[in-house]
C-alpha cells in the first residue's frame, strides 16, 4: 500500500533527526550536478565526494547544486555539515512523504514540495519529493530520481538571457517553483482531456469500465489535493517572508506563482465537482437502460401470456368442450387473440411505452 | 480539451515575463480603437500602429484605446513599453487563460477579468479574457476578439449624458466592469429561463436528453463559477483599494457593484444546489416508472402463468384422468379459473397496486 | 422566469443612478400615506404630490410616509431631490430585485429588505421588495403593492401605548423590521407544517405527488435562503452602525432582532436537511416496494413455471410415451407436482421471502 | 407542527418587550423555591408570592429561586420589578423558543439555554428551555414545569460538602449548565445505544421500520445541533466575559464544561455522519436482495421457458409430425432437454449466479 | 455501547473535581515505573507506593514516572497532592474519555490524549487515553493499561545517545507525544493497505461482505477523527505556549510534530472521500449487474414466450383447423418458428443487449 498512505516502519524507535532514508530506492548512486554561474560566466560540472561541495558554499558566483538519488546518507550527512543544515531538515529530505513545507532557518531556507507525473496507461498520477536549501549564493536541490522538470530552466541559464543570470538565488529557487508549478498545469490539461473523453463516451455508450476510469479519476484528485494545497500554503509563506534571503523584487513574481497554485487548486476542486457529476449520470443512465430493459420484457410477457393461456385451454382434453366443435370457433379464436393483443398494445402505448 | 483546463504547452521552458501569445487565434488584424474625451469634446479614431499610441499616455483629455485580438505580440509590446507596463503584465495580457485578478503598479493599475456568454443550442456558456490597464488619464482594454459588451458604454461616453464625461479614467473602468458584470445577469437570466423550463419538462415527462441538459448546465455552473468567484474578489479590491487612481467618490458605485457580484455568486450556487435537486427528481421518478412498469408485469404474469399452468394439466394425454371424462368438468374449469384469477386481483388490489 | 433570477434588460445600456422603474406593475396609482406624530398626538394624511412630502423633512414631530407602488419613477425622483437621497439610492428602490443591504449616507440610512409570503396551494414562497429610508425625523418606506405586514406597527402607533410613540424614528424602522421579521417566523411557521405533514403522508403512503412537493419546498428554501441571509448581515450591520441615526438604547433591541434572524437562518437550514431526508427516505420506500413486487413475482413465476412445463411434457403427441399409460401416472404426476411446488416454497420461506 | 418551529401568533402585534406567555400551559401554579445559603448554614423554603422574592435580593447569604411554571405573568413581571430585570429580558423567559444565549445587564447577566430529554419509545428528544438571572448574591432559575436535572446539585447544597456552599452564585449558574451539559451526555449515551443497535439489526436483517428509525434519529441529531451548537457559544461567552459577577477562579471549570459541549456537538456530528452511513448500508443490502431475487427469477425463467417450449412443439395436432412416431423420441426428447437446462446451468455458474 | 460514547453515569451528582475512575477496569493492580536520568547516569525502578513517588518531585535528575492503571484513585488522589496537581485535573486523568487537551497550571503543564490500535480482524480502531503532567523536571504518564508505544522511548533513554538524555522533561514529553502520533502513521498505513484491498475486491468481484467492511471503516474514520483532530489543536498550542516548561529550543521539533499530526488529518480526511467512492462504486457495480441479469431474464423470456405461444395454439383441439392438415405445415411453422426467434435476436443485438 504504497500510495495511499506511506511512511516506512524503520522510522519507528529511532531519535527525531537521524538521518535515514526511507523511500524506495529508485538509482544506484547519488549524482550531483552543479552549476555554478555569474551574469558574465556558467560552468557545469558533476561532483563525487560531498567535499567537493563545500567550495561553493561561500564563493560569490550563485551555485546550483542538484543531487539525484536519497539514498547515500553519508555523503548527504556531510553536505548538511558543510552547508550547516540542521539533521531534522535533512531527516526531512531524505524521507520522500513530506507534507509540503517551507522553514526559515535563518542563514538558509527548506522547501519541500512533490512534482507530479501523470501516466495516462493507469490513469494514475505519480509524485516525486524535490527538497530545497535555498542559502545566500546557493540552491541545494535534491530529488529521488534523475529526470526531472528543470531542464528548461538550465537551458535558460545556459542560454544566459532573461533575469536568471541576472538575479540572485532567489529567483533561481522561484524559477524551479515555477517549473514544478507549470508542471501540473500539464498534469491538469492532461486529466482534463481525459475527463472530456470520458463524459463524451459516458454520454454515448455508458460501461461499467468508464465508471471505474471516472472512480480512478477521482480517487487521484484526492490525492492531488494532498500535494497541491500545502504547496499554495508554501508559495503563500515565501510570497510573505521577512527572511533577508528573498529579495523584495521578487515579491511580483511570487505573486504570480500564487495565482497559478490557486489556479491549480480551483481546477482540482472543479475536477472533483465534474467527475462527481460523471458518476450521477452514469447511475442514471444505467436506470434508464434497466428501464428499458424491463418495458420490453413487460410488454412481451404481458402480451403473450395471456395469449398462451386461452391457447392453452383450447389445448385441452374434456370430453365435454362445446366450443371445440363449433364451425368457427377457430377464426373467432384468432379475432378474440386479436382483439386482446390489439387492446394490450393500445394500453402500453397509451402509457408511452412503445 | 480546450474547456476545462488550458494552458498552452509554449509556455513551458519560456522565462517569465516573455510576451508570447498563447492562446487560439480569433482575429486577423489588431484592430486599435481610441476614444479621446473630456466633458466638452469626443473624438474617436481607429490607431494602426503602436507608435499612434504613444501620444494618448500623457495628454490631458481621458483617452481608451481598445485593442481587439492578441497575437500580434511586436505591437503589444511596443505599447506596453510605451506605457511602461511591465512585461509579466503584458504576458498576462496575452495568455487568454489568467485568472481574474487585479494588480496595483503605482502609476496604473491592471485588471483582468472574463466576459461570459451563453450558447442556449448547446448550452454552453463560452467566456472571452478581458484586460485592463487604468493610467491616471488613460484605459488600455484588450479584448481577445472584436465584438464586445461595451457597446452600451461607447454609446454613453458619445451621447455626453450622465457622469462618464465628466469623471475620470477610474469611471471609465468601473463603466466597463459594470457593463461585464451586467452581462453576467443577462446569461444568469437565459440560464435562469432554461431552468425552469427543464424542470417543468421533468415533471412533466422526465427523459434521458432532459437529464443530460440537467448535467451540462450543472458542468457549465461548475465552470462559470471559476470566473465569477475570483472576479467579487477584484471588485472587493477595487473598492479597498489605496491607490490614487481610483477617486474616493467612486467608493459608492464599486460598492453597488460589488453588491452585484455578490448577486451573481448567489445565484450560481443556487442554480447548483436547485439542478442537483432536479438530477435527484430525475432518478425518483425513473424509479417510480419502474416500479409502475414492474406492477404490470407483476400483475399479468402472476395471475397468468398459474392459469396456464391449470390448463396443461388437462391438455395431458394420460390414460387415466377421471376428471377429462366428468359432465361438467369444463364449467368447473372455468369456475376455478375465475375464482383463482379474482383471487389474485383480489390481492394486488388489497396491497394498492391496482 | 420571473422567479429563479430576475433583472430586467432595461437595465442594459442605461447609466448607473438613472431612475427607471424595472418591476412588475403591480399598482394603478402610487398611494402615499403619512403618520405624523409625537408622544401626545399622531396625524394620518394621504398625499398626492411629491411637493406634499418636503415638509415632512424637517419639521419636528416624526413622520413615516408610505409609498405603495414603484412605478410613477417621476414622483419617486422629486421626493429623493426633497429628501437628498442620492439616484443611485433611488434606482435601488425602483428596482425591485435587490440584494438586501443597508448603506449609511451621513443624513439618511438606507436600508432595502424582502417580505415575503407563502401560498399553500402551490408551496410557493413569494417576496416584496421594501425599502426604506430612515432620516434624523422621518422614515420613507416603499413598497410594491399595497397590503403589509405594518399594520400591526400601525395599531400600536394609533393606540399611543408603548415605546414607539416615545421613541425616535430609529425605533420605527426597527419596529418595521421587527414586524418583517416576526412574519418571516409566520412562514417558517407555516413550512414547518407542510413538511411535518408530508413526512407524515411519506411514512404511511410515499406517492410521486408527495416527492414533487418536498423538491418544491426544497426548491423555495434555496430562494428563501437568499433573501434571509443578507438580511441577517443587514441586521449586525445595523447593530455595528456608528451612525448619529441609531441611538445607542435601541442596541439591545436590535440584538434581540439578531436573534430572531439568526432563528429564522437556523430553521431555513434545518429544514433543507429535513427535506433532504425526506427524499432519501422517498427512494429508499421505492426501493422496498419493488423488492415486494419483485418478490410475489419471483414466487409466482419460480414455481409455476417449472410445473407449467412438466405438464407440457405429459401433453405431447409421442406414440411411445410410456408414463401415459401407467395405472397410476395421474396421481403421481400430481404427487410430483405437489412437491416441487411445496419444495419451492420452502426455499422462499427460506429465504424468509414470505 | 410544534416540533420543528414554534413561534405562537400571538407574538404578532405585541410591542417588544410585553410580557405574555406564549408557551403551552404545563403546570397549574407557578411554584417557588428558594435555598438560601451560606458556607455555615442552609435554608429551604416555598414563597406564594412575587414580594415574598425581594428580600432575597440584597441579603447577604446567596439565595437560588427556582420558578417551575411560567404562565403567571403577573407574578414575573412583579418579579422582574422587584430585581431590575428589563422587560426585554422578561419577555424572553416566558416565550420558551429563545435561542440560548447570554446577556450582560450590568448587575445581573441573563443566560437562556435547552435542557433536552430522549424518549427511546419514540425516539424522539424534547427540550424545555431553563432561563437563568445571576446577580452579585442571587440566581433566579425560570422553568416552563417542574422534575429538572439540578437534584444532584441540590443533595450537594444540603451535604455541605464540595465548593457549592463556599463558592458565589456564579458557581451555582455554573453548577446549574454543568448538569444540564451532563444530561446531554446521558441523552447521546442513549442516542448512540440506539444507534449501534440499529447498525447490528441492519447488518443482520434490514427491514423499512429500521431505516425509518434511522431517519428519525437523523432528523432529531437536526434539532439536536439547533440546541447544543448556541450552548457552546453562551459558555464561550461565559468564559470570555469582563462581567464582575463572575469570578476569575471559576475560568479553569468553564474551560472544562467548554471541552464537555466541544464534546456534546462533536458527538452530535458524528452521530448524523454515521446515521447517514447506516441509510446507505441499507440503500445497498436492499439492491443486494433485489438482485439475489432477480437472479433466482431469470434461473428459473431463463431454464424453463425454452423447455416448456420445446413441449409445447410436441403437443401440437399437426397431421404430418415425424418425430412423433420415430421409436426412441421420447428419450431422445429427455435428453435434449437435459443437455438444454444443464447448459444454461453451466451459464448461470460460469456467470457466478449460483 | 461503549465505542460511540461513553460517559459513565456515576458522574452524575458528583461534584466537579472528584477523583473517581469511571473507566472499566483493565488491570489488576496499578505498576508504577521511574527512570530518572540526567546525561550521565540513569536508573529504573518500580515503586510500590504514592509515597515513594515524591522524592523525584523537587532532586535534579529529570524522573519519568509512569502508570498503568487508573482504578486505585487513592493512590492517584495522594500522587496529585504531592505534586500539587489541581483535582479537576486528576478528575480528568482517571476519567478515560476526555477529549484531547492541553492545560498550562503555571507551574505544570497537563496534557491528555488518546493512543490507537487498530485490530485488522475486527476492523476496528481502538483507543486508550494517557494523560502525562510534565513539571519542571518530572514528567508523570498515566495509561489505562500496561504495553504501551512507548518502548522505543525507553530504549533511546537506557541507550543514552541522542537528545532526549540531555535535554529536559519537555523533550521527553515531546519524544513521548511524537512516540504516539508515529503510531497513528503505524494504524493509518495498516487502514490504508486494507482500503488498497477492498478496492481491488470491489472492482474484481464485488460482495456484500465488501461493503460491510468499507462501512465498518468509514465509521472508524469519523470516530478516529475525534481524537486527532484536538491532538492537532494539543500541538499547536503546545508550539504556541508561553509556559517556561517549555524551551524555545523545543520550537522545531513541535513544528515537525504539528506537521506529522497535520499530515494524520489530511489522511483520515481522503480515507474518507476514498471509502465514499468505494461505497458509490459498490452501489454502481450492484446496479450493473442486474442490468445483466435483466437482459438476460427479458432476452430468454421475449424470445421464448412468443414462441411458446404459437406452439400452443397447434396443440389446441378444435375440430376445424385446416393447418393441422396441410401437407407442409410442421416444416412451415419451424420456419416461422425461427424466423421470429431470430428476429428477436437481431432487435436485442442491434440494441446491444447481447
Amino acid at each position: 500500500m504504497a500510495r495511499l498512505f506511506r511512511k516506512t516502519k524503520h522510522k519507528l524507535g529511532r531519535s527525531p533527526g537521524s538521518i535515514e532514508f526511507t523511500g524506495e530506492r529508485k538509482v544506484d548512486k547519488t549524482r550531483i550536478r552543479v552549476i555554478d554561474y555569474d551574469p558574465e560566466s556558467l560552468e557545469e560540472k558533476e561532483l563525487l565526494t560531498a567535499e567537493d561541495c563545500s567550495p561553493y558554499r561561500d564563493l560569490p558566483p550563485i551555485s546550483w547544486i542538484n543531487f539525484d538519488g536519497l539514498h547515500e546518507t553519508d555523503l548527504l550527512e556531510k553536505v548538511a555539515i558543510h552547508f550547516g543544515v540542521h539533521p531534522l531538515v535533512m531527516e526531512d529530505v531524505v524521507n520522500p512523504n513530506q507534507r509540503p513545507k517551507i522553514e526559515d532557518h535563518q542563514d538558509h531556507l527548506f522547501i519541500v514540495f512533490r512534482m507530479v507525473y501523470f501516466d495516462e496507461e493507469t490513469l494514475r498520477i505519480s509524485a516525486e519529493q524535490i527538497s530545497m536549501i535555498v542559502g545566500s549564493n546557493y540552491v541545494l536541490s535534491f530529488q529521488e530520481k534523475p529526470g526531472d522538470v528543470f531542464e528548461h530552466v538550465r537551458e535558460r541559464l545556459r542560454k544566459g538571457k532573461g533575469r536568471l543570470r541576472t538575479h540572485g538565488p532567489d529567483y533561481l529557487a522561484y524559477a524551479l517553483l515555477d517549473a514544478v508549478v507549470d508542471h501540473y498545469f500539464v498534469v491538469l490539461e492532461r486529466v482534463g482531456e481525459n475527463i472530456e473523453s470520458l463524459e463524451e463516451q459516458l454520454l454515448e455508450n455508458p460501461s461499467p469500465e468508464l465508471l471505474q476510469d471516472v472512480h480512478r479519476l477521482k480517487r487521484e484528485m484526492i490525492l492531488l489535493r494532498k500535494s497541491i494545497w500545502p504547496l499554495r500554503e508554501v508559495v503563500a509563506a515565501l510570497e510573505r517572508t521577512e527572511s533577508d534571503l528573498i529579495q523584495e523584487k521578487l515579491g511580483l513574481y511570487l505573486r504570480d506563482l500564487y495565482d497559478h497554485t490557486i489556479q491549480v487548486v480551483e481546477a482540482v476542486e472543479s475536477f472533483r465537482d465534474i467527475l462527481s457529476g460523471l458518476q450521477d449520470l452514469y447511475l442514471s443512465s444505467i436506470s434508464n437502460r434497466m428501464n428499458e430493459v424491463m418495458k420490453v420484457l413487460t410488454i412481451a410477457a404481458t402480451i403473450f401470456v395471456p395469449l398462451t393461456f386461452v391457447a392453452g385451454i383450447y389445448g385441452m382434453n374434456f370430453d365435454h368442450m362445446p366450443e371445440l366443435h363449433w364451425r368457427f370457433a377457430y377464426p373467432v379464436f384468432w379475432a378474440v387473440i386479436l382483439i386482446l393483443g390489439g387492446g394490450m398494445l393500445l394500453f402500453f402505448s397509451r402509457r408511452r411505452w412503445l
